[in-house]
């Protein structure tokens, strides 16, 4: 049963998203939103404990792109970073296969210490968010741990250990999620709000960063329930990933990198497909899918193409931009 | 009842460190001794927890100086450090009023990570060491917490409060040390070996680098039980500290600063007192106090000051170094 909205063109936002990709969407929509009209989901399934410290990759990622410090040139991590912390790290024989900028270790140590004191994951991404100026919220998709785990010939290995630790090089056999999660509060407030507007599931990999928070205990119910539009923006562009392991996990797992593939993975829990120009030769295999799509640019090489592509989403499900 | 040692001048030497002054002479031991002709033993009546780092700050310093890492300029922490860890920290609200350099930073979250998982301090400071090339053997007066407490017109406060957090600036009405504190591995048996020569006490703060070893349980019936000579270096030159609350600490809590004071506060604990040629003025009456007094020149310029000091000290009671 799906239920009805008070939906005027000026209800609230749901953006779930991982990280990159998905960042650069989600600071678009921070763009073109006030901040009471947007809620980021973000996937902590990448997330991992390593030298003492709680290190949530997707949440810095968003966190750093909605702050502006995001580097662009590398995709990951924090602008004009130093990494003196590391070389010392390696010399005192520590593990540094991660790369732990300076700038970005102060996130890892400041939430670390504040959960360690018994703050949540949602009450310290909103403090570390309020701390660089983010008046929009991003929240995590759960506060419980689920974690992403890769199974390859080798066997099953944590996802950094295999995203970072192996470069994504062994053949993904399959994907599993440790644990038993809940809902986050914003989560839940999100998808109970009676002027939800849209559900926008922003390009990241729909195995690694989307398919963590379809995971969390009642979101695919949720999802099944409201009555609202619900868009995704491919990953894709010109049939391939822009960045990191989807193209080679599209092959792996689905047999092909193509819109269809990534149409076939969400199954009935989107209604629309937002895809490249580069692309459009597929649309009319999505429409036979049953979704409505919409062609345009989805490259986003910068902050104008986060806010244009933002843009696009919502004009694409009739939902009005505030700036 | 003091045991007779083999004592052939080539015995070996357990130096007692504070922080930035006896990290310097520990280092000029390190440089003329063979490592295993030398233990050094650090105050960790300093350390503290900081944002859910154990930081120790005198066994940071004694280990920089023997990697010869530490700024010389600045007295304190690693040569050529950066502080982006720190602007983000303060930028995410978190304390900035501890100097945290970036490659400092490794040091504590390898210690901290590494004593979460189970290692002692004496294992963490031997593992750190080692990886920074230290072939000396660095320990801590002890595995157990004991806390220096500063007692001012405001009441108790920590240590790192008073010291950084205030810098020095409450006079001090008394110290104390809290929790029960045993010997390290390394103290117990560099006090018991049968080829100990000498106890060399560094030019350190009495109330705040050395009287915290002192209150580690046993380590006064040691000293009073070794039959070597137990020589100290005075950290006063010309009558003033080189650096730190000395001369402030002197004046509210000995009423003058000068040797006899330092000499008068260690009591029967030391037999010799090497004090610099700028007070020699004051030996007459340190002789008059039943002590040795070896007169030389005790501020340490550079790594070559620091040998040719710890060369002088070994002299005075006729240990021979190795280089």
């Amino acid at each position: 049963m799906r239920r009805s909205r008070k939906s005027d063109g000026q209800g609230h936002v749901l953006a779930l998203s991982g990280g990159v990709g998905g960042a650069k969407l989600a600071a678009g929509l921070a763009a073109v939103l006030a901040p009471e009209r947007l809620t980021i989901i973000v996937n902590t399934g990448d997330d991992f404990e390593h030298l003492g410290l709680t290190i949530c990759p997707d949440i810095d990622s968003v966190v750093y792109a909605l702050a502006g410090l995001n580097d662009t040139a590398r995709g990951w991590g924090v602008a004009d970073e130093s990494w003196h912390a590391l070389g010392m790290l390696g010399r005192l024989g520590e593990a540094d296969w991660f790369q732990l900028g300076d700038r970005d270790l102060a996130m890892h140590i400041a939430r670390s210490w504040r959960m360690r004191e018994g703050e949540s994951l949602s009450a310290v991404t909103a403090r570390l968010s309020a701390g660089l100026g983010i008046a929009h919220r991003v929240a995590p998709m759960s506060d419980d741990a689920l974690r992403t785990m890769i199974e390859t010939d080798a066997g099953w290995m944590e996802f950094q250990r295999w995203f970072v630790g192996e470069r994504c090089a062994p053949a993904v056999r399959g994907i599993k999620f440790e644990g038993e999660a809940g809902m986050s509060p914003a989560l839940a407030q999100a998808l109970a709000r009676d002027d939800l507007a849209v559900v926008v599931v922003c390009p990241s990999n729909p195995y690694l960063s989307v398919d963590p928070i379809l995971a969390v205990a009642g979101v695919r119910a949720a999802l099944g329930d409201v009555n609202v539009p619900r868009v995704a923006v491919s990953p894709l562009i010109g049939g391939k990933a822009v960045k990191g392991p989807l193209g080679a996990l599209l092959a792996d797992l689905a047999g092909g990198a193509d819109n269809a593939a990534i149409a076939r993975h969400y199954g009935g829990l989107i209604d629309h497909l937002v895809i490249d120009r580069s692309d459009d030769a597929g649309a009319e295999g999505l429409h036979a899918q049953g979704l409505c799509v919409t062609v345009t640019d989805t490259l986003m090489r910068g902050v104008e193409d986060q806010a244009r592509l933002a843009r696009a989403v919502l004009g694409a499900v009739k939902v009005e931009a505030d700036l």
